[in-house]
């Protein structure tokens, strides 16, 4: 039978797309080829190609001032690849901290550069996504650099700030899952493996006078500039990744686009939240309420063996992927737009199920 | 039907892997998910992500001494790497030029440090890998790199030099084609995409006393250490394609390893070689005698007008891939490991048919 997957990422695909991907996988569109085997250069994979992009745009509603790109590397390359094309010698980069990953694209802009943090609820252990702060005083800098979603620690942010420079948001675990005003953002980024498909490739949304300012010293592969004036072409792009992209973003465009998907994942969430909030303290949110993410749901059990007993008897039940992260403990279902809302049916009844046996 | 499939990358992938790969997209080992869906930290991944580096280890006769990563990226990406980590300041990289790529390579390390050109065979547009230079005096070098095959060009490096620094060659188009001594090198890097398996995942293998030998003031994630460390998990790695990685290298071993696959690509190398040699000056070699490669067999034909008509020809019987680089012109033919001997035997018994019938 089907895992329910609610693994953190790589996570869940939808099974229509893996299985046109089967079927096509040896003799693509009739060429005698696997997808893989196409070269980039092709007219058959440039469609694919250009089908991906010209899809991201239309769900997102992505201007034709933004770029959108293709990259490798993951987040963690874009890290890097952002403070060493954007934060110029005499520039600060602001960060907002609100978990591990923004520490770590912190830690790799303060390698290049100046940086100063404007928030954090690392006090709290991330449980929440700061608003007591002010971007009075940052006009000269370089950019605001936020997280949209915590992996880990299974917050979002509601409401984008409204920055007064460059707005550069890392959407990895949350792109495609709600309604965006793309225009807010100078940048937006995301590593595939949770919204968009299999791991190996990352999407850049871009606005052209922001790549237009970047700095000139950087290796050619590291330049924003270079892939877009290549339009992701420059060197051989993860084929085979973009393509599951493609058919990706075909179901959800098949699913009636970003807002259907949205009204989905408020009710799969919608289950698994009212399973802890039911529970009478049996389950406790790690995130407070008002920052609580549509994609991880983050929970604890009463004590250690019952979170064990809990993991163990959902193991039996075919739910991959809900142990939480060390640093938050309990438990964790990763709820992307590619998980079934059955799967978060059965979730939420096995909850209750184990509250009332073990409370 | 299947394609003859000549294209020099992304290239020819071998049908069994192909119809494995379909066979467990959906359903991979029993575990109600597709290879792509899984956890990279889970048991199942990780047991690809090791078999794949076992299996490269015993196929090249990697010793322990050396680190086997598998990166993103590309070739284009290590262009850069490489002198980051490891050339210093007052310290020379020395590049051999036989083609594009080498060039690529030394222009990345020019922006970044102090390069010499010890050999190069540009005069001759690359027709031949240089035998006239001297490593005299290179004994403070930082390394000395090479491009053990050049697409483009058709050359191939039949004997490595001995190189009192640390030899790196990128052997992206040639990797696993024959049998070679590890040893020599220092660094050996390849993009997957010729001989290993679809674009997506780069092979770095690299001596463990030399990576140690990196500088530190690196970002994090173009640091080679940052991957030796983590066994190339750091962060989340292209996992498909290195799962498409095990299946080529399983495929390698069961056909005898690389003794029986260089024999192999030297038989079907042979029959298109003969046909151009045995053509009585209807096809020309772009490549010099002693300097051809046994993976991209680059020829012309007597003018613009009958190559644009073998190409067409080509076509029409499923010959894919045959068009020239412009660098060359003419025609290529990329018979990397995964080309059926019959495809080369056809496409030599075209070309004879054709030269019949236009000389």
């Amino acid at each position: 039978m089907r895992a329910y997957n609610f693994n953190a990422g790589p996570a869940a695909i939808p099974l229509e797309v893996l299985e046109r991907a089967q079927k096509e996988l040896v003799n693509f569109n009739n060429t005698g080829m696997s997808v893989m085997e196409l070269s980039h250069r092709s007219k058959d994979y440039e469609d694919v190609h250009n089908r991906a992009n010209a899809l991201l745009r239309e769900l997102l509603g992505i201007p034709d001032s933004y770029e959108v790109l293709f990259l490798q590397g993951g987040a963690s390359l874009q890290f890097s690849m952002i403070p060493m094309n954007f934060l110029k010698e005499n520039e600060t980069a602001h960060y907002i901290l609100t978990g591990s990953w923004s520490e770590k694209a912190l830690k790799e802009a303060k390698a290049l550069g100046e940086t100063r943090i404007i928030a954090s609820s690392k006090d709290s252990n991330y449980s929440h996504i700061p608003t007591d702060y002010s971007l009075d005083g940052i006009e000269d800098g370089a950019y605001l650099h936020i997280t949209s979603n915590n992996t880990i620690y299974g917050t979002q942010w509601q409401d984008y700030p409204t920055s007064p420079i460059p707005l550069i948001a890392d959407m990895s675990s949350d792109i495609l899952c709600k309604e965006i005003d793309v225009e807010k953002f100078s940048m937006i980024y995301a590593g595939a493996q949770k919204n968009l498909g299999p791991s190996g490739v990352t999407v850049v949304i871009a606005k052209k006078d922001f790549l237009a300012r970047a700095q000139s010293n950087v290796p050619t592969i590291l330049k924003y500039s270079t892939h877009a004036d290549n339009k992701s072409l420059y060197n051989t792009p993860p084929t085979f990744a973009i393509y599951m992209l493609s058919l990706v973003l075909e179901w959800a465009k098949a699913q009636g686009g970003i807002k259907a998907i949205q009204k989905n994942n408020e009710e799969k969430a919608g289950y698994i939240y009212a399973a802890i909030d039911d529970s009478e303290g049996f389950y406790k949110a790690h995130a407070t309420q008002d920052s609580r993410s549509l994609m991880n749901i983050t929970f604890t059990l009463p004590n250690e063996e019952l979170t064990k007993k809990f993991l163990a008897e959902a193991k039996e039940r075919h739910f991959i992927g809900l142990a939480g992260h060390r640093s938050v403990g309990g438990c964790r279902a990763s709820t992307y737009n590619a998980v079934p809302k059955e799967a978060c049916m059965a979730l939420a009844e096995f909850m209750n199920e184990f509250r009332n046996q073990n409370k």
